[in-house]
C-alpha cells in the first residue's frame, strides 16, 4: 500500500522512524520536509505517534515553553523556519493542547489499511489544521471532516479510536521511543542513529545517503 | 586593532554580538565558524562572556544535560556537528567547569588593548583547550601558558581578574544578555535579533546579508 516494496534501482527502501506529537510546532515543520527528503533518498517514513507529555514525564524533560524568554524565542524562531521552508505558520492559539484523540486517529487509519504505523496523510493534513490553519483537532466534528476530505470513513476512524488496540498502539509507540532514548518531538531514527530536531534534518539525509 | 574601521568597499562593519559561556560545547563550536563567518560578510564578532549558571538561574531554565537521555545524545550530537564542520573536538573530563576566572582574563585582555569586548584570540584559545584538548582552565598555571603562548602577559591578566572593573564587567555583559531575553548559550545577535544556538549559524548568516 504506502510502502514501495522497491525503487526503480531495485533496492529495498530505507526507512525513516519519525515520533512526533501533533502538538509540537517543530514536528509539524519536519513533517512538511519530510516527504521530498524521503523521495530523493529512496526511503520511506514510518510515522510513530508519541504522547509527548508522558516522554517528559518520564524523562525528567521539560517542555521549551515552560521558560518565559525560550517561549518568547521559540516564536520567532519557528516564523523564521517557516519563512526558510516557504510553508505556511499560525501558532496555534488552543496550545498546549491534548492531541491524544487525534493521534488514535492516526494510528486507526493506519490500521484500516493494514499498516503498524500512523497514516501518514491524514497526520499531515492534522499537522496542517493546527499550525497553518489555527483549527481546533479535539474537536471530534473537525476530525470527522480532515480525515473525510482525504476520502477516509471519518465516523469509523472515530469510534476506533476509542478501542483497545488503537489505544495500545500509541502507548506502546511512546514505550518504544522510551527505550530508544527519545527524550523530545520530533525524533527520528535512521537505523540506530537518533536525531532530535526539525534542525537535525540535514543530518537525517547525510545517514540515510551513508545507509 | 581588532575592529577594521572600513571595509575595501568603505562600508562600516556589520557587528555580531556573540553570548557565550566557556563551559558550553555548543559554543566552543559555534567559536570555530564564526571568523570566517564574519570575514565572508564584512562583520566583526563582539565577544560578550556570560555566567550560563547565572543566565539559567534567572531564566529558570535547566542545562540541557540536567536530563540524562538528552545528555545522551547531546554527545552524539556534537560529535556529528565536529565531524560535519571538521574541527577536533573530546568532551572535558572535568565538566561541568567552573568558568568565571578564564571568562575574566577574556574580558581583562580586551580590556588591556582598550576594547570593552572581549579579547577574540584569546576566546578561541580557551575554547580550544576546554573542547578540543581536554585541558583544565580552572587552572591558573594553564591559563598563564594560554595566554603567554598568544603573546599575552599572562601574569598581569591574571591579577586583573581580581580587579573589579573586569568582574563588573562580566556581571555587565550578563545583564545585558538577559535583558535581551538570552536563556542559554551560544546567543547571538545581528541587529535585535536574537539567535540561539550553533544550530542557528545560517540563519545568523542570512541576517547579516539583510543588514
Amino acid at each position: 500500500m504506502s510502502e514501495p516494496a522497491a525503487s526503480p534501482s531495485g533496492k529495498a527502501p530505507k526507512r525513516i522512524d519519525f515520533y512526533f506529537d501533533l502538538s509540537s510546532p517543530y514536528s509539524y515543520l519536519a513533517a512538511t520536509q519530510l516527504p521530498p527528503l524521503a523521495a530523493r533518498n529512496n526511503a520511506i517514513v514510518q510515522w510513530k505517534p508519541i504522547v509527548l507529555a508522558a516522554v517528559f514525564k518520564n524523562t525528567g524533560n521539560v517542555m521549551p515553553a515552560a521558560c518565559a524568554p525560550k517561549a518568547t524565542y521559540m516564536l520567532a524562531d519557528l516564523g523564521r523556519w517557516a519563512a526558510h521552508y516557504g510553508v505556511p505558520f499560525r501558532f496555534n492559539t488552543r496550545f498546549p493542547i491534548n492531541t491524544i484523540r487525534a493521534m488514535r486517529m492516526i494510528i486507526a487509519a493506519g490500521m484500516e489499511r493494514g499498516s503498524e504505523y500512523g497514516h501518514a496523510e491524514l497526520g499531515q493534513a492534522l499537522f496542517h489544521a493546527t499550525w497553518a490553519e489555527d483549527r481546533d483537532i479535539t474537536d471530534d466534528a473537525e476530525l470527522r471532516r480532515i480525515a473525510q476530505v482525504l476520502g477516509l470513513p471519518g465516523d469509523a476512524l472515530l469510534a476506533a479510536c476509542d478501542t483497545q488496540p488503537v489505544k495500545d498502539r500509541l502507548r506502546a509507540f511512546g514505550d518504544e521511543a522510551l527505550a530508544r532514548g527519545v527524550f523530545g518531538a520530533p525524533s527520528l531514527f535512521v537505523g540506530d542513529e537518533l536525531f532530535w530536531g526539525n534542525d537535525r534534518l540535514d543530518f537525517v539525509e547525510a545517514a540515510l545517503r551513508r545507509a
